[in-house]
C-alpha cells in the first residue's frame, strides 16, 4: 500500500424504491476538507492518466460501472517510493479511495457501460496545482486485467 | 419559486474518454457547509416522499437518469407559504437544486433506467433532524407528468 492512500469500505443501504449509497461524511477518516465535488465519466477501455495534485486530496467513489485506478508513488521521501498500487471500484467493491497529494493517479473504464466516479476534492479545481504526464510516461500495462 | 430554493445550471465539460460533470464548489451560491455526501437511487415510477429537514440544506444533482422533485412550503412565516414547486433534473437539464431547511421534499424516478441523485448535505445524516410524512399526507398528483 502506498503511504497515505486509504481504502475505506462504504455502506450501501437497502431502501424500498431505491438504495442509498454512502459516499463521505465530514468526520470520516481521509476527509481533508471540502473544496469541490465533481463527476468524471470514463468510457469502456478509455484511460485517463497520469495526473498528480500538489495540494488536493482526492476522495473517489464509483457509483456507476467499474473503474480501475492505478497509483504510483514518485515521492523521494516516501517509505513506499517506486511502488504501484491498483484497485478496482464498483458497486461490487464499493469503497472510498483516498489519494493524498503528490501521488500519481490514472484510471480506466473497465465496464461495458460508461463508468462514473465522484471526487470529493479537498480544494476547488485549479489547473496550476496539478502536473500531468501522458499515459506512456509512467510504465504500466493497461491492457492486462 | 419557493423562498430559499435555488436552481443553478451546472457545467458539463466535454473531455476525451469521458465528460466531467461539475457538482458543487465550496464558493458556490447555496453552499451551506459540508456534512455528508451520499447517493440516493430511485427506480422508475418509485416515489420517495415526503421529508423535511430541520437543519440540513440539501444540494441535489442528478448525474444518472431523470428525477422529478416536488417541494412544498409549509413554513408559516414564509412569503411563499402554501406554494408547490416542481423541477425535473437529468443530464438534459443539468442543474443543482438547493433546498433550504423546513421545506417539504419528495421525488420520483421518471426514467426507464434507475435514476441517481447526489446530495451534498450541509450536516451529516441525523434521523432526529428530519420529519417524514407518507406520500398521501401532502396532496400532489404524482401520476401526471
Amino acid at each position: 500500500m502506498i503511504d497515505g492512500v486509504i481504502v475505506t469500505p462504504v455502506k450501501i443501504i437497502d431502501v424500498t424504491g431505491g438504495d442509498v449509497l454512502h459516499a463521505m461524511k465530514c468526520k470520516d477518516f481521509g476527509f481533508a476538507g471540502f473544496g469541490e465535488a465533481y463527476f468524471s465519466t470514463v468510457e469502456q477501455g478509455a484511460i485517463k492518466a497520469w495526473k498528480r495534485h500538489k495540494k488536493m486530496t482526492l476522495n473517489l467513489i464509483v457509483p456507476v460501472g467499474k473503474i480501475r485506478f492505478v497509483m504510483f508513488d514518485e515521492r523521494n521521501e516516501s517509505s513506499t517510493y517506486g511502488i504501484y498500487e491498483k484497485i478496482v471500484l464498483s458497486l461490487e467493491n464499493y469503497c472510498r479511495l483516498t489519494v493524498p497529494p503528490m501521488v500519481w493517479l490514472g484510471f480506466q473504464g473497465i465496464s461495458k457501460e460508461r463508468a462514473m466516479l465522484l471526487n470529493i476534492a479537498s480544494i476547488p479545481h485549479d489547473p496550476n496545482e496539478a502536473d500531468g504526464k501522458s499515459v506512456e510516461e509512467i510504465e504500466f500495462d493497461w491492457s492486462s486485467l
